[in-house]
């Protein structure tokens, strides 16, 4: 999925057209496609949004989960794809722990393949619906991000007329509640906190909100973020000290702590949430206008309290309900030639 | 679900009339509605019941178990339903292993949420459907329940003509087979046998049988049935003596009996088979009309012998199929405003 | 699924109608008919087979898999599929780790059970597949198999008209290609090759090859093919060396090698592949016109190299897709009375 500005800025739109439209109307995008979902790790969110997509769309889709397949048995990736095209899959959505394999297996199946996570390495559709998000809530009045802004969600309250060849056609809805471009988040700083390291997400958004003008700010410990991570592109920064980044951000990205990984980098847990966790003080006197990301799932007490999750700055549901809509576009697209 | 005695009566007139109710009429019901089923123990019948329900009604389903799913991150229950909620769920069908969670779910996300079992606590729907069994095979003239009667058998032979209006303004159908009342099974014993102490299907139709009625035996040693149960509600003793419980009973509820967990209270196994095991020889002694039910899974040689399983006075397949009637009936009105 | 040679004559047939038949047509042949896909051994491709093969037919599905159900829980399985039937199952697609499974059910269950595969017994769809391959690449005019035909590929570029009425009224399509009997595949060779020992893809080919003509040779060490397998029927032999047997193959089936198994049974995994690996040089030294076959997961590089896999002699992927079309045509003949 390398697409352009111009490619991402009408798949902006097409979600946001998918989400508007009648759903029986949009079953019969994709009646009768049939969808694999390949998942050889687990996943509730991820796995859910991208069956609901595509089944908004009217496609047929089958779960493949490495629970209940050959996967044990040593098949390769290779000839569990080429076994599910023969089956009859027309499109293939992977999880995998290795990075690189949703590239793998769409080069030896042929196939479109959906990258729904692949290893440390990348996990393209949190970083676009991550991306919806921010723009839903961005101003371009005064440059900034406010919770209490949210263009979709206006949006959805206005009927939307959408003609019924658009996704054969290639017909676009309206744009994205505007339009953007490489300059659109200019002005905006998001900053990532956490275990950088490891994080597929923390890379996809290092890759995709540059592309718009957004600064990104990574925030974390050595041993989780090293120096290196800020040679990763332009408008990538580091600051190891939160309040000082917290500062600077209209959005901030917490990602999600695995305890036992901590223990594994001798990381003093409670140094830790000392040092990084979001609480609502912190929130209050260093980010009071910002809104607050995580790609789930959370966990309240270690990364962030429940408060700041449950506060009004917290946007971690509409990520969720995000997710739905850029998938709806991302698998459109990846079966109709002419959509987008 | 708190229903009066007249919410529950039509309740059941309502399964009644979905069981009746032409397929294709009966899914455009919940047409396009998204129900989640959210597992956190495994589960054959009860799943398949609920989720056959839903789709016999036109609903998506989602199954979120805990086997392929964030449960094993360390989600909460409240973040693992919000996402859901977020996801478009417009209700929660939820089996967990804690008292109280179905209550706690339906708090945090707002979202109508149908306990499929949590902890010891309850499994309400299988309460409702011993009630239509035990309904189904009772005599009103003679006060008896007759393991050679069934209502609804009778009334599946005959055509039921329904209005397609009636789920949406709450049209009712017929009531069930007769009307159900505070008195309706006045004179009637349900003897319940076994480990009552961790039942959630005892705890439930302790609750729910003396509403109309019915007296409750509970049977089973001291250590599976403490002397304080008998205090859980009026209409409910305690009787050692197996035989001398049958001796009063018109249906008799065999509970599944675990053998790990009766090692662990060190009740021997086969003294217990020997006090309670239902076999033919005592069924045919001491309750030679009464019907026996079983909430499943059985285990053939432990709790009921084989010959009374598949006997004359067994109802246990009865019970499965009144399963997918009350849960249509209860999935239906969690969706539909005006419903019962 | 004891069928006449007519019988199979006439499934093969349907199996060709079906995958020609539009969609949407083929979607109303079981339109809300209930078929469970009971699986107590996982699988993905005869599991998703199954699936897509019922789904195809507008059937809905039900997967209950040991992972996730009361299996665990020690019910029998006459009790589970009891069960399934109270449900609303009209039949029910087994895979059990025991002999003889599926026909249990059906005594106990009077379902209509199709198997798919019962511990080392049987696997009756995937030998109806395998058959349907060879036929596929049988050249009736000089009695070889030859890779470069497949009379299904070229069928499926021509349209085909059915009438909608033939599966209720049990009116054929076009017979299979050509029509086939007991002389068809006199004359061609398949050699089995591997564990013969613990394989039902091998028993149930052993069974239905022979009774078209074709000669069975079975090719293995003796750990894994005893002296007695070549008293299993007629049309059967033994050789053990590989080449010999490759020498006068038309189709070569190998099947999957399961290292632990094997050093379990103290046969030597480096040296057995130097005696039983297919590789590029010895196909095309003693097979260089045989078709390859494999019922998969295939693990490249232990019984078949990556280069024969892929390669032009390969059919492991047609018998992928043959495998959707004939679980089509028996799911079918098991729901419809007429059919075939």
């Amino acid at each position: 999925m390398d697409l352009s500005l111009d490619g991402l800025s009408r798949l902006l739109s097409r979600a946001t057209a998918l989400e508007n439209q009648n759903p029986l109307e949009r079953m019969r995008i994709l009646a009768k496609r049939r969808v694999a979902l390949l998942f050889y790790e687990s996943s509730t969110r991820t796995r859910t949004s991208f069956e609901l997509a595509a089944k908004g769309l009217g496609a047929d889709t089958t779960l493949i989960s490495s629970l209940s397949s050959s996967i044990e048995k040593g098949e390769s990736l290779k000839d569990t794809g080429l076994t599910l095209r023969a089956l009859g899959a027309e499109a293939i959505i992977l999880r995998h722990n290795s990075s690189g394999s949703a590239w793998l297996l769409e080069r030896e199946t042929q196939l479109p393949v959906l990258n729904a996570g692949d290893g440390m390495h990348e996990h393209p559709t949190q970083a676009l619906l991550d991306l919806r998000t921010i723009l839903a809530h961005f101003d371009p009045a005064t440059k900034t991000c406010r919770p209490d802004l949210n263009h979709l969600l206006e949006l959805n309250k206005k009927p939307v007329i959408l003609s019924d060849r658009s996704a054969a056609e290639g017909v676009e809805g309206p744009a994205f509640p505007f339009a953007v471009n490489a300059e659109t988040l200019a002005g905006i700083t998001v900053t990532i906190v956490g275990d950088i390291l490891h994080s597929r997400v923390a890379r996809s958004n290092m890759l995709l909100l540059p592309r718009f003008g957004a600064r990104v700010i990574l925030c974390g410990p050595p041993a989780l973020l090293p120096e290196l991570a800020a040679a990763a592109g332009p408008g990538i920064s580091i600051e190891r000290d939160f309040e000082a980044a917290l500062a600077q951000s209209q959005a901030v990205m917490m990602l999600r702590i695995q305890a036992e990984r901590l223990s594994g980098l001798q990381v003093d847990l409670e140094d830790y949430k000392v040092r990084y966790q979001l609480n609502e003080q912190r929130l209050a006197t260093h980010a009071p206008a910002a809104i607050v990301l995580h790609p789930g799932p959370i966990i309240r007490g270690l990364e962030l309290t429940a408060a700041v999750a449950d506060g009004p700055q917290s946007v971690i549901l509409e990520q969720v309900k995000n997710g739905v809509a850029i998938r709806m576009a991302v698998v459109e697209r990846a079966l109709t030639a002419n959509a987008i």
